[in-house]
Order: structure tokens, then C-alpha cells, then sequence
């Protein structure tokens, strides 16, 4: 993976040490009139954000709708990038279902094109399930897999999947799949957490949710972040990533930017405010569209919310300065 | 559907006047070594379900693990009920998943088999979805499945899906298809929704997901009800609905016989009780089989229990006396 020339930044702290690390935007996923997933759009998308130097991309994550696809619309959609360059290496694919069987199809098929990084989502429509209940789950979905290459990062999203992964299920998941549970992407938003996980876990790449939590991550030892704004202001988030390697002392200014910029977008819904502005931004107007249950931005919160991030200096991409 | 000769009950509170009515087991998925369905089983099941006098089967509810199964997995099951000799007419299949192209496929496959009968959970993944985004999710499975034979239960069970179906998006469901949309299975356990739903919307049948509220739904012009215990107990059941209907001064002390059996099952994880009690009166150890994240009932746990239901006289089946 692409990284900026590190300095100074001593091995404990250093994010390029661990299995994942960087700037990872979930990509949105283009829909076309029949909300069927609009391939041609989505990888010129995927390119873009490479191209602004995210270090890769995630396909199929919350921000993606992943659960609003079948398997086999989600097979095709991966197959659709990899076919289009975008180098496998570079991928990181959502694919946790409820179904152990359909996490096992996404895997096997993802590991036949050379994507061996997935972001594993725990069975969500059953709450208050057990440790052991999860723990049995990603065992069956790790042995069924069956391939050494396979690469996991767990997805802690409570908020989303009311299915918590406790630091005790990451530990005993860790300890029985040394080298395929390489990371842990926490979307909780709760920074004790995710300083829990990085304190627990060395040699673990731990991903915040949000880019508000990126230097405070990086500082803590974390790798990064995999973040759905990364999908508008990849550069600028970037940036951070960039400057905290460099030790410039510039990370911190460049992180009440990002700060800033996640906070104006954040007070809408996620994935219909990032459509919204790709269509304003872009003039495509298609990348409004979401798949119920999910419902677009309404166009006066969309105008509100343009007028908000022009008063920050935000343009599409984000600065680098 | 067989019912009881029905003597002297109004009109007005008659369930068999509704579109659905009776009880339904929403049928326990068996499952063999390799965790896959035990379909030869599944089929010995609901044929014994029907013999005990059940209205009909539910496949694929929340008793019956459906989340945990792939679409081909979940009509490959359906195939062999019917092909079976399941009447399809006594068929209602769980069809809801967070795709709508999942609930689609599952739908027009059910109809291929002359299964019309549908129960439809929203999409489960993202929380806090807008009613407006729940109309357009079932209006867009209701149209793309393109038949106008589909009858939909709308599938209300707050605590698993933490996507509540209120009543305004039940009465907007009923306006827009009012001859699709012909009932509601209440699984919230909150008499008071139950009972604003059958006052709200006369003609829609209208199911709790217990029979603990049984009694108190016919009563109230409810339909009958979907409830798990009916995998163990059908027999007794069956007869509080059929004292009911007879009007024969019996219903109450049945409606507290089954309740006591309810409430000694319920402090244990539902679906993993059933299946050791299962296990535990045909003497067939793999009924305890469940798929992660479940977990099968602790021994322990499943010896205290069956001593609890003796100690109620309990019979598998249960006494229709």
C-alpha cells in the first residue's frame, strides 16, 4: 500500500507496521433508475478515491447499503472492479451476513479474485446472542472458507448491527485465528473502546469509524481510518495520515479541518447526505439514489448543508494544505 | 383451512371470517451434522404439526432461523414441503430479508410452488429507518414481485428487528395494496398495539406471536396467532381457539393451561428450548441442533426445564382435554 516517507515516528506508534492501515473510504454505492448497482460509476468512483490517495477502498461496508444486496449482486459488483484494474490488494470487501452460508459465498468468491481483506459484520438480526454464539459464528465462517489468504477485520458497529463484539470475543478470536483476524474496524464512536482495543491488542489494526477519531488514534497506536466521508474529502483526510507520519506538526490543524467538515455532514443521514453532495459536487445527479429502506436527502437539507461546508472552504476531494 | 363448527360467536369477532386465522407454528428449522437443513425432518415435522391440528405452517420466522439461511438454502426447504404434499394453501413463508431483491427472489419462488402466503419482516439492518422508507421497501417488493395472487403479513417484531411497524405505516400499507397486505403478525408482546391494531384496522387479520395473548385476541376480533410453543404444544392450543369458536364455557381454562407452559419455556433462549424438548421427547438428539450465532440450551438448563413441564402434566403435543 502507497504511504508517505515516514521520519521520525517511533515502532510502537508507526500505523504502516499493521496488517491494514491508512485512509479507507467504504464506498458509496451508484444506483441506477431500477436501483440496480451502477458498475461503470462505482468503479470510476473506486478510481477517484484511489487516485486522491485513499491507501484502498472498502466495498460492501454500511455506507455501501451492503445489506440492501443480494450475494449475487455483490459478487457481481466486486468482480466489476477487479475486472476494471483496481488492484485486489487494494479492496477491502463487507462481507458479513446473517447467513453463515452467504458470508462463506462472499468469501470464496472474493478470495477467487484475489481480495483476501474482508470486513466481517457479525449475524445481526438476533440480539442479546452470546459470546460463545459469536464466536462459533466467525470460527464456521473462517474454517468454511477455507484459505489461508483469508484476511478478517472484525466490524464493530453496535449502533447499527445491536450486535456488539465484546473485547473478550475479539481476544479469543484473535487468539484461535493468529494470522487471519488482522484488524478491528469500531464504528461505535466511543473512543474508550477503541483505546481499549488498541491498548489490548498490539500488532491488531485498529480502524475508527470516523476521521473525528483519526490522529487521536494514530497517536494511540491505531491504524488509520474507514470513514464514508473519505468518499468526499479523501485528500484532505489523508492529509492527516500524512502529517502525523511526517511528524510536520501540521497533523493537528489539519484534523480540526477534517473535524469540522465530518461534523456539518454528520448531523444528516450518512449515506443519503454523501449521495447528495457526490451529485452536487460531480453535476450526476443518479448518485442521489439510495435502496429503501434508505431514503434521499431531502433537496432543502441537501442546499443547507452545501451552503454549510462552502462557509468551511470545502471542495470535492478535500484540501491538502 | 379446517376449523371447528363455529356456533354462536358474532360477526363481528368470528376469526374465521379473516384472511388468515388459526394457529401456525412458525416451524423449527432441524438441521443435520454439517449444520444444513434436515429437510426429510422438516417435512416429518410440519405433517405432525398439521396432524396436531394447526391451521397451517409457518417456514422461515424468527422460531425457524430464517436470517441464518441463504435464499437457496430457504427455497430448497420450501421445494421439498410441497413437494412433499404440504398443501400450499397451509403454507406461510418468511420472506423478509434486508434485500429487497432477497424478498423478491423468495417471493416469486413461492408463488412458482402455489405458496401465496408470505410473512415480511422489513429490512433489519439499518436502525431508526423512516416509515417513508419502509412503505417504499414492502412497496417495492409488492410490485417487483408482480402477482397478484402474494398475501402479505406484515411481520411486527420490534425487539429482533428493531424496526417497529407503526400503525400509521400499517394503515398506508393497507390503503395502497388492500388486497395484499392481509394481516399482522404482532410480535411485540405489547397488548395495547395488538389491540389498536385489530380495533384500526378491521377486515386485516391481525396475529400476536404468543398464545399467552390468545384468548384476549379473539376476543378482541383478533385472527389466532404464530407462535413458536406451537412447535410442542399445538393440540392445546388448537383448543383454546376451538372453545372459542364453540363458545363452550372451556377456553379460559385452557388459555391458562397453555400460558403456564408458555411462561416455563420463555425464561429460556426460545428457539434453542424448543429444540432440546423436541430432542428430548422423540428422542431424536439432533432436533437440539441450532445454527450460530444460537447456541443449544445448556443440558443443564433443558432437565430443569422438562421438569417444570411435568410437573404442569405437560405432554408433548399438548392435551386438548
Amino acid at each position: 500500500m502507497p504511504i508517505s516517507d515516514s521520519a521520525a515516528r517511533p515502532p510502537a506508534s508507526d500505523p504502516t507496521t499493521l496488517p491494514v492501515h491508512g485512509i479507507w473510504p467504504p464506498l458509496l454505492t451508484p444506483l441506477d433508475a431500477e436501483l440496480a448497482i451502477d458498475h461503470a460509476r462505482l468503479l470510476e468512483h473506486a478510481r477517484w478515491c484511489l487516485a486522491q490517495g485513499c491507501h484502498g477502498v472498502g466495498l460492501f461496508g454500511t455506507t455501501g447499503e451492503a445489506s440492501s444486496f443480494s450475494v449475487a449482486e455483490r459478487c457481481a459488483a466486486l468482480e466489476h472492479l477487479v475486472e476494471g484494474g483496481i488492484d485486489p490488494a487494494r479492496i477491502m470487501v463487507g462481507t458479513g451476513c446473517c447467513a453463515l452460508t452467504d458470508t462463506v459465498a462472499l468469501n470464496r468468491h472474493a478470495l477467487a479474485l484475489g481480495v483476501t481483506l474482508t470486513l466481517v459484520l457479525p449475524p445481526f438480526y438476533y440480539k442479546g446472542v452470546s459470546d460463545a454464539g459469536l464466536l462459533r459464528s466467525y470460527a464456521e465462517v473462517i474454517e468454511r472458507s477455507a484459505d489461508e489468504r483469508l484476511r478478517v477485520v472484525l466490524y464493530h458497529f453496535p449502533r447499527m448491527s445491536a450486535t456488539p463484539l465484546s473485547l473478550e470475543l475479539v481476544g479469543a478470536l484473535r487468539e484461535r485465528f493468529p494470522e487471519t483476524v488482522v484488524g478491528v474496524k469500531d464504528s461505535s464512536g466511543d473512543w474508550d473502546n477503541t483505546r481499549a482495543l488498541i491498548e489490548r491488542f498490539p500488532g491488531l489494526a485498529i480502524l475508527p469509524g470516523t476521521e473525528t477519531l483519526l490522529l487521536d488514534a494514530l497517536k494511540a497506536g491505531g491504524g488509520g481510518c474507514i470513514t464514508a466521508t473519505a468518499n468526499l474529502n479523501p485528500r484532505a483526510i489523508r492529509a492527516v495520515f500524512d502529517a502525523w507520519l511526517a511528524d510536520d506538526g501540521r497533523a493537528g490543524r489539519r484534523q480540526e479541518s477534517i473535524t469540522l467538515v465530518r461534523r456539518a455532514i454528520e448531523t444528516h443521514p450518512l449515506v443519503a447526505a454523501l449521495k447528495a453532495l457526490l451529485a452536487h459536487y460531480r453535476a450526476e445527479p443518479a448518485w442521489r439514489r439510495v435502496r429503501p429502506p434508505l431514503v434521499e436527502l431531502e433537496p432543502g437539507a441537501g442546499e443547507t448543508l452545501i451552503g454549510e461546508l462552502e462557509a468551511l472552504g470545502f471542495e470535492l476531494g478535500g484540501s491538502g494544505a
